[in-house]
């Protein structure tokens, strides 16, 4: 048992936020189970992203959180390959407001709360890697899982997360590696679900005033409780175990290739878009922004470490920049 | 009267949305008059910035609104002295849904609308200047007039607007020159302006979730509809002329300083900033972002050519960093 604890010890960045100990007591947990995968799969990612940029390393930050909980933050800064690469754990837990949980929650159910206030318990891994090189796509993943207690003590719980690439420029082999993977993770589990979380993907992340993808997508899904808690744990875990091999070897076909100063200007342009999705439309970032007592450092992580607005920047006909805005406006499917 | 249009033309980016001619015939209105004051404070600025940027000149972009109205946006971009400056003129009508009419007015009153819609009219300048040299500050300015048309015939008027400074150094000198000029053009119309206005833009220009302001403020008012029409529009001519002699003094005084790679790393940190208020803040962006048949450009170029995101980024305590932070955590008062 020692041995084993001691090897689960090496695999993670830091010792896990609910303890090893309390994790091995309530092993048969979802909850404990849950946050063993986040774990893992945080040191997975770290280690196969720092094994390609060999000059830099992660820095690990364990923070708590007044109200309950904490995460580790472990981020890569200005490496050769990665110009910024966060990978995030949280695992927070307290109390809930019904308004608040009614926003958790996607779809707004409700819920029934003793004397206005619900335990709950979050807890995910989210990641956003943002290479160097333009011919590098930027890469976004998150796994997460909730569980709220209403006032008669039924546990609600719903898992959350998807995987998706955000090129500068498209290449389609990439592409194409980037969404067999994936739907190989979900075809193990329902033929359905990489179609139907492929197009939730592409319609999530959408820069409504711009009438672009933020990327080419991969899959998104939210708010999922069914069939069962652990065949949907089942599902998420195949996910996250696809994320090393579905971007880890694009970034090696093309951490050496060179480019011009104008593709990095396309890249940072690209950037700027990033921006103004994760700050404008997406749900987690916001939430996290107006709850009391989130870290801001680690939501705002996933923001490039550069990033650039021109004024009416237009790419010619025809050509590659033109190429992935076309995509971006029209997404196609990649695999069939 | 023709020499005098002539004038006008030459003061002029472009001719008015409304046209001279139908300027002139209406020329006792507050619409056309306000009109006016915006073309002229557009010129009067646009020339101020050009003659300290000898190298580069203002692109000139006149645009059509499907819906009624239009705008002309003048932006010059990559200078020797400014990095991207904006100053845009909108004069748009149409019809309002009662909700929108709402979200327009901050203290949300409601109107009553005939068939659910509300004939409108809402013009402005609006200007961000980004200049390159970190110790030259950057400045926004925005003046603007609404008019609504309710069911019984009544119009509801407003006018909005404010001038705010942010630098990415604190230099007091100019930041009581900057405050100096707007308490003076305030303290014409009324003592009590200034104070009210210097406090509203302090909260407004609030980053939340970083707990500092966005500059070190100016002034900002919405939703000013007394003492009457005529007495706010003679306001807000005092304001909108004091945005050349409240900025470009500060402009010529430190645009050829020296600065150390430090200090423009700093500036694009802040310029982050710059954009995590506009994007998640700011009422005019986002109300923007969501209008339909709203140009997207003209909004956006309030954005810098380039910000930067450095997890964790603390300055040294006592830096010169660490200074300003100080002031935009705790704003101060600059004139008595």
């Amino acid at each position: 048992e020692d041995e084993k604890e001691e090897e689960l010890r090496q695999r993670f960045m830091a010792p896990p936020v609910s303890g090893l100990r309390e994790l091995r007591r309530r092993r048969r947990e979802l909850r404990s189970r849950m946050e063993l995968l986040i774990m893992e799969t945080q040191g997975e990612v770290c280690r196969a992203l720092a094994a390609l940029d060999p000059g830099a390393a992660f820095a690990v930050d364990t923070w708590e959180r007044k109200e309950g909980g904490g995460g580790i933050s472990c981020v890569l800064q200005d490496g050769e390959v990665f110009e910024k690469a966060g990978v995030n754990v949280s695992v927070v837990f307290g109390l809930l407001s019904e308004e608040a949980a009614r926003q958790m929650r996607s779809r707004g159910k409700s819920l029934k709360a003793k004397d206005g206030k619900l335990p709950f318990c979050a807890m995910g891994v989210s990641s956003v890697i943002h290479p160097k090189n333009p011919h590098v796509p930027t890469m976004h993943f998150n796994y997460r899982y909730f569980e709220i207690e209403e006032a008669d003590g039924t546990k609600q719980w719903w898992f959350g997360g998807g995987t998706d690439l955000t090129p500068t420029y498209l290449n389609e082999e990439d592409a194409i590696h980037f969404h067999k993977t994936l739907k190989e993770a979900c075809d193990k589990h329902d033929l359905k679900l990489y179609p139907k979380y492929k197009k939730w993907c592409d319609d999530y992340f959408y820069i409504k005033h711009r009438g672009e993808r933020r990327g080419i997508g991969g899959i998104f899904f939210d708010d999922v409780d069914s069939p069962s808690k652990e065949e949907v744990f089942q599902f998420v875990k195949s996910c996250a175990k696809a994320v090393v091999p579905c971007y880890i070897p694009i970034v090696k076909r093309h951490c050496h290739d060179s480019f011009t100063p104008e593709e990095k200007l396309w890249q940072q342009l690209r950037r700027g878009r990033y921006v103004e999705f994760n700050l404008v439309y997406d749900r987690g970032t916001k939430f996290g922004l107006l709850t009391p007592g989130s870290r801001i450092e680690s939501i705002l992580m996933s923001l490039p470490l550069t990033a650039r607005w021109e004024y009416m920047h237009t790419p010619p006909e025809s050509s590659k920049e033109a190429e992935i805005l076309e995509v971006l406006r029209n997404p196609k499917d990649w695999v069939h």
